[in-house]
C-alpha cells in the first residue's frame, strides 16, 4: 500500500506537463541554471508571508533567523523588508552585514560563541544574546579592553515550551540561555557594567502547527518578560518573543492560522505589564517565511525494478536534503510532498520509491508513493526545501557534485 | 543518572594530563593545527588495523571504501597498502587516481550514476559496478561511441544480508544492484557486448560486531556467487564479498573477533565451488579500517548550570560529528566514547552534557556522562570519528569555522 506524502503548497502550479517556479517553468529554470540538482527560491512566495505577518502582526517587528537560508540573493531580499536579523555565528554576521542589515539590528544567538566571535560582534556593534553568565562576563571583558560600549541582550530558558514543538528549546535544563530566575541577576551586572541592556530573547520551541500552542507560549513570554523587567525594575527596549512557525512538512498536518495567533497576541500585547509599556516585541521567522518557498529539482538516472517494486534513482539525494531523507532529527522517516515536475498533467498511476544518488540505505526522498510514470530524464521536485535544506546537509558526502540555488519571481 | 558511553579504543594513552593520538600530545596536535575542532587520524592504528587484516585474510584482496574517509594524506596513506580502491562518484575516482592508484584497481558502485560519471570512468579504465541493466546497457552505449572496450563489473542484490547489521544493504527490494535471479542474464549480456566482465560484487550488509553473523553471510555470498557463475557458464575474475566489519560506538559494544571471521572464511574458500577456482576474493573495508583511528578535539567555550544540569558547551559540534550527535541514521541517541582531553590524570568525578555550539537542540555531543571537572579552554576529545566523520557531516550549517584534519603517526 502506497504511503502518505505532505501537501504540495497551493501557490505552485504547473504550464502543461511542466511544474512552474515564480511562474517560470523547471525545464527553462534548470537550463538557465546549468544542470542538476537544483534549489530554487520563489521570492515572491517569501513576499507573500512577510505580508501576512505585517497584516497579522501590525505591532509586532519582524526578525528573520537566516540560520534556514542564507542563500545570498535571498537573504538580500528579504534584508530588505524585515525589522533585523538574527544569526547564529560569526560567519552569519559577515552575511548579515554584507545584506546591507545596520549592526544595531543584528543579534547574535548561540551557546558556543568563541572569545573571537565577540570580539568581531562588539567591535561591529551587533547585539550579543548572552546564554550565560560566563559569556556575558567575557563579553564585557573584551569590550572594556576594546574600549566599546556593548549592546547586550539576554537569551532567557523559560520554564515552559511551546505544546507539541517540533524541536524543544525551553522548558527544564536545557544549555541555551540563562534559566529565568537568575536572569535578573544578570540584567543588573549588565546594567552596573555599564553597557547597553538591549532586552530578552525567550525562545520557547520550533515547527509548531498549533494557534493554541503558540498563543498560550507566546502569553507566557509576556508574562515572563513582565515579572523579569519589574524584578529588574528596568524596561527592556526590545523582547524576542521567539518564533516557532511551523510549515506542514507531512501528510493529515494543517498550516498553521497565523492570523488567530496575531489576534491573540495583540490582545496579549494590550493587557502587558506596565513595565513592558515602552517595549519594542519583535517575532523572529525562520522556517515560517521560506520553507515552502524552496524546491528541490533532481534528475531521475535511473529506473529500476527490485522484487517487484520500481525505484526511480535521483541525481540527488541526502548530501542536499537531509530533512526529507529523514536523518535530521526525525525519529519516524515520513514523506515531504515530492511530484514528477516534468510530468504534472498525467495522473498518478504507479507506486514508487524516490532515491538519491548515494551509494547507503538512508538516501531516500520518497518511499513508496503513487507518482505519474517516469523514466530517465524526468524531473523530481522535492517541496518543502526552502529552509534547512543545502546548508543542513553533508554536502561533501561521498564526494558527489555539489546542488546549485536559484532565486525567482520577486514580486514588484 | 549518568549514561554509558562507548569504550576509548585501547590503543589511546595520555602524557600526564594530555590524551595522546600517535604519541603526540593533542594540545600540541591543536597548536600544529593552529585552531580547534580538529580531526586527528592515527595513521599507524589505520596500519596495524590493516595488518590484523593481513594476517586473518592471507588469500583474499583488501579493498579501501574511500566515502569512510578520504581525507588526502589518509586516503594517500592507505591506498599504498591495499589492493583496490572502492569509490562511490566521480569525484571520489579523482581522489583516488590522484592518491596513485591504477584505474584497474579501482571499481564504481553507487545507484546514481549518470552519464557523464559512466563516460569519465570507462575513458580512465576504471571497473564499473553496475546497479542495474539500464546502466549497464547506458555504459555499453557510451564505451562503444568512445571506442573504448569497457570493465564492467554486475552488483548483485542478494536474497539475504548480515543479520543484525547495522545498515541493511541486501535481502528484499533494494535501491542497489540487481536482484539475484537476473544476473545471469546480465552477465551473458555484458560478455556477448565484448565488455571485459569483471565479476561481482555482492554486499550484504555493514557496521556488524557479531561474527556469526558474518561467516554466515560471507558462505552465502560464495554459495551465491558459485550458483551464479555455474548459471553463466563462466568464472568472475573477482567477486568483492562486500565488507560490513563493525566497530564497536556504545557502551556494551563488544569489538569484532576478525580472526573468527577470516578462518571461517579460509574454510569456506577452500570448499568452494569449482567454477570459482580461479577468482579473486577481495573484502571491502571502510569504517573497521580508519574509524576508531580518527579522534576528534573540540575546546570548551562555556560551562553553565541550567536546571542543575552541567552543560559544557565546546566550539564543535554536529556540523563536523553528525553521527556522534544521534542524527546520522540512528533511531536512539546514544553516547559515542568521549573524553576530556586535557585532563586525562584526573578521575571522573562530575555528571555534564557536552553539546556543540550550534543553536539547536539536535547539537549534542554526549549525555549525562561522568568526566574529571572541566571548563572553559579544556579540550574535548570524541573518539570513533575516523569514519564517516567531518565529509558526512553539514559543515555550512550555521556558517560556523571549518573543521581543520590532520595525520599523524605512520609507523615506519
Amino acid at each position: 500500500m502506497s504511503k502518505p506524502m505532505g501537501a504540495i503548497p497551493v501557490e505552485f502550479a504547473a504550464d502543461g506537463p511542466m511544474l512552474t517556479v515564480g511562474g517560470r517553468t523547471v525545464d527553462a529554470l534548470i537550463a538557465e541554471a546549468g544542470d542538476t540538482p537544483l534549489f530554487v527560491y520563489d521570492l515572491g512566495m517569501v513576499d507573500r508571508r512577510i505580508a501576512r505577518f505585517r497584516a497579522a502582526f501590525p505591532s509586532t517587528q519582524l526578525h528573520y533567523a537566516i540560520k534556514a537560508n542564507s542563500y545570498g540573493s535571498l537573504l538580500a531580499h528579504v534584508a530588505k523588508q524585515v525589522d533585523g536579523l538574527d544569526i547564529a555565528s560569526a560567519g552569519e554576521m559577515d552575511l548579515a552585514l554584507a545584506a546591507g542589515m545596520p549592526a544595531a539590528d543584528i543579534s547574535f544567538a548561540g551557546p558556543g560563541k568563541r572569545d573571537s566571535d565577540l570580539e568581531r560582534a562588539i567591535a561591529a556593534g551587533v547585539t550579543l544574546n548572552c546564554e550565560s553568565e560566563g559569556e556575558a562576563a567575557r563579553a564585557l571583558a573584551i569590550a572594556r579592553r576594546l574600549g566599546v560600549r556593548p549592546r547586550l541582550a539576554v537569551r532567557v530558558n523559560p520554564d515552559f515550551e511551546i505544546k507539541g514543538s517540533g524541536m524543544r528549546m525551553g522548558g527544564g535544563a536545557k544549555p541555551f540561555g540563562v534559566d529565568a530566575e537568575r536572569v535578573p541577576a544578570l540584567v543588573r551586572a549588565i546594567l552596573a557594567a555599564g553597557a547597553e541592556w538591549r532586552g530578552f530573547h525567550i525562545f520557547a520551541g520550533s515547527q509548531a502547527l498549533n494557534p493554541e500552542a503558540l498563543i498560550e507560549a507566546q502569553q507566557a513570554t509576556l508574562d515572563l518578560a513582565g515579572d523579569l523587567a519589574d524584578s529588574i525594575g528596568a524596561t527592556p527596549s526590545l523582547v524576542n518573543l521567539g518564533g516557532g512557525f511551523g510549515i506542514p512538512y507531512f501528510g493529515g498536518e494543517t498550516p498553521l492560522d497565523v492570523e488567530a495567533v496575531g489576534g491573540a497576541l495583540r490582545n496579549a500585547l494590550e493587557r502587558r505589564h506596565p513595565r513592558l509599556a515602552d517595549t519594542v516585541f519583535a517575532i523572529e521567522l525562520g522556517r515560517w517565511l521560506v520553507g515552502e518557498a524552496g524546491v528541490y529539482l533532481t534528475r531521475i538516472v535511473d529506473r529500476k525494478q527490485s522484487h517487484g517494486k520500481t525505484f526511480l534513482v535521483t541525481d540527488g539525494g541526502m548530501h542536499h536534503q537531509l530533512a526529507a531523507s529523514g536523518n535530521f532529527g526525525q525519529l519516524v522517516r515520513r514523506n515531504y510532498p515530492v511530484a514528477i515536475a516534468s510530468r504534472m498533467d498525467e495522473p498518478a498511476t504507479e507506486e514508487v520509491s524516490i532515491v538519491g544518488c548515494l551509494c547507503t540505505p538512508l538516501d531516500r526522498l520518497a518511499d513508496d508513493v503513487m507518482t505519474p510514470a517516469a523514466d530517465v530524464g524526468d524531473i523530481v521536485a522535492v517541496f518543502m526545501a526552502g529552509a534547512y535544506g543545502l546548508s543542513a546537509s553533508p554536502q561533501a558526502f561521498l564526494g558527489q557534485q555539489p546542488a546549485l540555488e536559484m532565486a525567482v519571481g520577486a514580486s514588484g
